[in-house]
This record gives structure tokens, C-alpha cells and sequence, in this order.
């Protein structure tokens, strides 16, 4: 049984997201976020205290897009996964590497220096370098989206995932009325897929159940 | 012919030792620091404005990492790859992600707001905070190092060379001498390469050759 350790809305919401639309099996433990200072037991999980941490037989994986990648190759082949000889194979890992290392941590920048620091620690000057930084990068999409239904392979695809998640990520932040039009489209698209809501009603479901708050960190203002 | 855009020693020389372990042709373009600044054609191939730009046919590409899975999976299978099959395929993709979103990037930060930033732009509370951030999680790579030659599969991969390009940058920005032994260890293994030797050779002389300075630009303080 593969096992996924989660925060509201976090990161690991990627995983998640991906074993609603392959429909496997799994069990969710839900953590208070941060878990480093609030959940000191799941430093024996997961020593770097982040989620998601993710547990599939001997298979340990702590990267959020990467475990996008693991569940596609050996879960969805043919399908959410994008094959080495397919045409847009490089596109593919392109788009699962651009939605983390390029959308989704400038934004975690942002998180940090207008709600997680203490009001004398934070930086107004890095939250607005960062975010125009991220909004500069999602603007590249725009023609792609303007004239393709997903990223890449003509389907949804774990990329989508990945890139997704960054653009949940950035509604959270109030972003998402800066989104190019065809971003924003893509955006709604994703959203309205069956998916999508089984995976906020999973989440939400869990952490009702295990007595975790269902607000998410980035909103808890 | 693979095109490879690279700035001395940037996150494209991920690409470039690549090429270089595995043998393959490449036509290999220098770039001046930052391109987006001082070589604004450049935005024409690639409108982020970032090295890597990747091109090999149709397939164009940006993300450091996702390249060193996109040469190993078309170009070296069995060694520098490691197969969907194979029991530390997780492990793989995983060290392929951590390398780069959670080891370089916090570095980015450190750079930017200690070299790249004007002097009352200049963040140090933001470059402390993510020096400690970037030497927590690599300490994690510190008990797996102690036993273990290369990061997963018993083999040179290459998400060795993602995480070997986090560790050059780190050398550069002088946090070597806070590595773990056995990370210091890796990392003195990784410089003995051929590969890895001929990947600094490579660079310079094209440097030379196309006018472009030698110096790296986290080294122009």
C-alpha cells in the first residue's frame, strides 16, 4: 500500500493529485503544517521534514514532481506517463522540472517573507522581487496555452500536475488575477476536472477525519 | 547536432557534463553573464532569458535537470540512465529533483542578494537564512554518502551530476568547507572524474575561442 504523508495544500498535494486521476490505492496521513516544528515524531520518517514523503514498498521519495514522475512511469504508462521515444518526451520532463524548480519555489519565498516569519524578519523587497520573478516565468506559457488544451503529448499528463499545482499555489497568494488569459483559462480547466476535485475532497476528507485544521497554510492569515 | 548555451560554470553545466560522459557531439555556445542583460538576442531562442537552452532537433529544452534525464534516457541507457524497472529508479528521479530545486535554488538566493544586487538591494538576513536552509538538506545526503560511492544504483548517474553541479556552485560561494566529510568525500570523488575534467576543459577553451570571459559569475565579486 503505498503511503503519502500530507499538509493542506502543500506540495505533496502533487502526489495526491496524481493517485486520484490513476486511481490507485493509498493511505493518506495528514501532518499540521509546518510538521518540522509541529509533527517532531515524522523527523524519523522524513529527516528533512518536508512534505511530501512518500513510501511505495522499498521506494522512499521526498520530491514532490519527482514522485509525479515515479507514479506515471510505473503506474500510468501510455497515459499520464510520456515515453522516451514519444515526440515530446523532452517537453515532458521540461514542464515536470519548470513547475517545481522554476514556479514553485520563488513562490515559497513569498510565502515565507509576508506570512511564515515573524513581522521583523519579514521582507516586503523579496516577496515583490520574487514575485515578479514568478509571474515573468509563467508568462512564457502563455502562447503554448493559447492553442493547446495541456503542456505537452496533445493529454494531461503529470506535467500538468506539476505546473498545475504552481498555479493553485499562486491562487492561494491572490496571483491568479495576473495570470495570463490563456493561463488562466488552463487554469480553470484543470480545475473543473473530475480529478482535481476528488483530490480536494480527499484531502479535505482526511484531515476532517484525523482531527488536522482544513485551512491551508499559505491561507492562514 | 545538439546545441547546448551555456554561461561559465551556470546550472548549464549539468548538460555539459553530460555530454561530456557520454561522448556525445555537441556545438557548444558561450554566453556573457547575465544573457537576459548582455546578450538580449539571446531572448529570441529562449525568452526566459536562462541558461540552459537545449536544442537537439525538434526538442528544445531549459531545465538543468531535466536535461541530464533527457541525454541519459535517449543517449545512455543502462549506465548514466537508470530504468523504470530498476529498484532505485525512485531513488533516481528523486536525487534528480533534490538537486537542483532543493539544492541549487536556495544557493540562487545566497548569490543574488550577496554578488548580483546592487549594495542597498543587498538582503544578508535572506542570504543567511538560505545558506542554512541550502547546508541542512544537503547534511541529509551525509549517512548515505558514508557507504555509498554514487547516490543510487551503485553507479555514476545522472543524478549524480545534478547534485554534483549544486556542490561545484557551493564550492564557489565557499560552503565546501562546511560539507559533512563524506559529502566533502563525494564531492572530491565527482572533481577526479575524466568526465567531469574534460567538462572544465570544454568550457574554457570555448570561452577563449568565442570572446567570452573565463571568470564564473558567482567568482566576479
Amino acid at each position: 500500500m503505498i503511503i503519502l504523508h500530507h499538509c493542506m495544500s502543500a506540495r505533496s498535494f502533487r502526489p495526491l493529485w496524481m493517485l486520484e486521476e490513476i486511481g490507485l490505492p493509498y493511505e493518506l496521513k495528514m501532518l499540521p503544517f509546518p510538521p518540522r516544528v509541529l509533527a517532531r515524531a515524522f523527523l524519523d520518517t522524513n529527516p528533512l521534514g518536508t512534505v511530501p514523503a512518500f513510501i511505495d514498498g522499498t521506494s522512499r521519495m521526498t520530491e514532490s514532481a519527482a514522485i509525479c514522475q515515479y507514479l506515471a512511469a510505473r503506474h500510468s504508462p501510455g497515459a499520464l506517463d510520456v515515453a522516451v521515444h514519444e515526440p515530446d518526451f523532452a517537453s515532458y520532463l521540461n514542464y515536470l522540472h519548470f513547475g517545481e524548480a522554476t514556479l514553485t519555489f520563488p513562490q515559497t519565498l513569498v510565502l515565507r517573507y509576508t506570512h511564515f516569519e515573524p513581522p521583523e524578519r519579514r521582507q516586503p523587497q523579496v516577496a515583490a522581487d520574487y514575485t515578479k520573478w514568478f509571474l515573468a516565468r509563467l508568462r512564457t506559457l502563455a502562447p503554448l496555452l493559447a492553442d493547446h488544451e495541456f503542456l505537452c503529448a496533445g493529454r494531461f499528463t503529470a506535467a500538468d500536475v506539476s505546473v498545475g499545482y504552481a498555479l493553485l499555489l499562486a491562487d492561494h497568494l491572490g496571483l491568479a488575477e495576473r495570470f495570463e488569459p490563456s493561463v488562466g483559462a488552463y487554469w480553470e480547466r484543470l480545475q473543473q476536472r473530475e480529478g482535481y476535485r476528488r483530490t480536494l475532497a480527499a484531502q479535505k476528507a482526511a484531515a476532517e477525519a484525523q482531527g488536522v485544521s482544513i485551512v491551508a497554510a499559505q491561507d492562514a492569515r
